[in-house]
């Protein structure tokens, strides 16, 4: 079982940006780009998603980039996750694909189980992921990355 | 977030089973094959993979195939999804798809998310998810099969 890579793209960019707010130069899509080996299309339409959920703020222009929207302790990790991940089911369950549609109990369970992820996953928030060692981790990044610019 | 076809193919052959122990002709790897359009050569690795963990049991020959090998009652979902899905994580946490790695507090959050719905899973067994509108599918798919046959 893996996350798309839409949503696994989607929370590296709000753990960065959770960090980001007490440097001088805003974060870029191609210094993400660069930090986390993204190709650049794929990380522009996650960063529209973003934005358009609020999350994020993206200003055009020369000191322009990306800022995060949200207190990070007011976000929930389950919620980004339902969102990102949208609506797809954990198996093909599409009538071309299983003959057991629509008849298949496995379906709800499934579904069940898919609720009990996130809300598992809505007691983190962005605060709490970003915390200690990975904070610390992203902090050291961005430093380095403003280094090699400077 | 996607279950991996293995699992996915998986559970199609463990319900397929739980409805079959009334029939007399034992079920083969060719009719689960044809009945839910999957390549032999990946329903084979299935089927071997259930079978080293005691779930079904093979036997060849001319009356040889498929049988399941526990109570259906006794076989939680939730099981069955830990050992097909493996020890895969929900992202790509290896040291080269991500730089947050070792240091990432999401990649132990996702574990519990992982274990909490392995637990909503287990709520449910494999007679649960065959009875009803399932069961009465499979069995019906299984006599059409074999009137196909006669």
């Amino acid at each position: 079982m893996r996350l798309t890579r839409f949503s696994d793209i989607g929370l590296r960019v709000l753990i960065y940006l959770a960090r980001s707010g007490e440097r001088p130069a805003p974060v870029t899509v191609a210094e993400i780009a660069s930090q986390f080996d993204i190709p650049v299309n794929h990380l522009v339409k996650v960063v529209g998603q973003l934005a358009r959920c609020g999350w994020i703020q993206a200003t055009r222009g020369r000191n322009g980039g990306l800022r995060l929207h949200v207190a990070p302790a007011s976000l929930k990790i389950g919620a980004v996750l339902r969102q990102l991940e949208g609506e797809a089911e954990l198996a093909d369950c599409s009538g071309q694909a299983c003959r057991l549609s629509p008849d298949c109990i496995l379906r709800g369970a499934l579904a069940d189980g898919l609720r009990a992820f996130y809300a598992a996953m809505d007691r983190y928030t962005l605060a709490d992921i970003t915390a200690g060692s990975t904070g610390e981790k992203i902090v050291r990044m961005q430093r380095d990355f403003m280094k090699q610019l400077a």
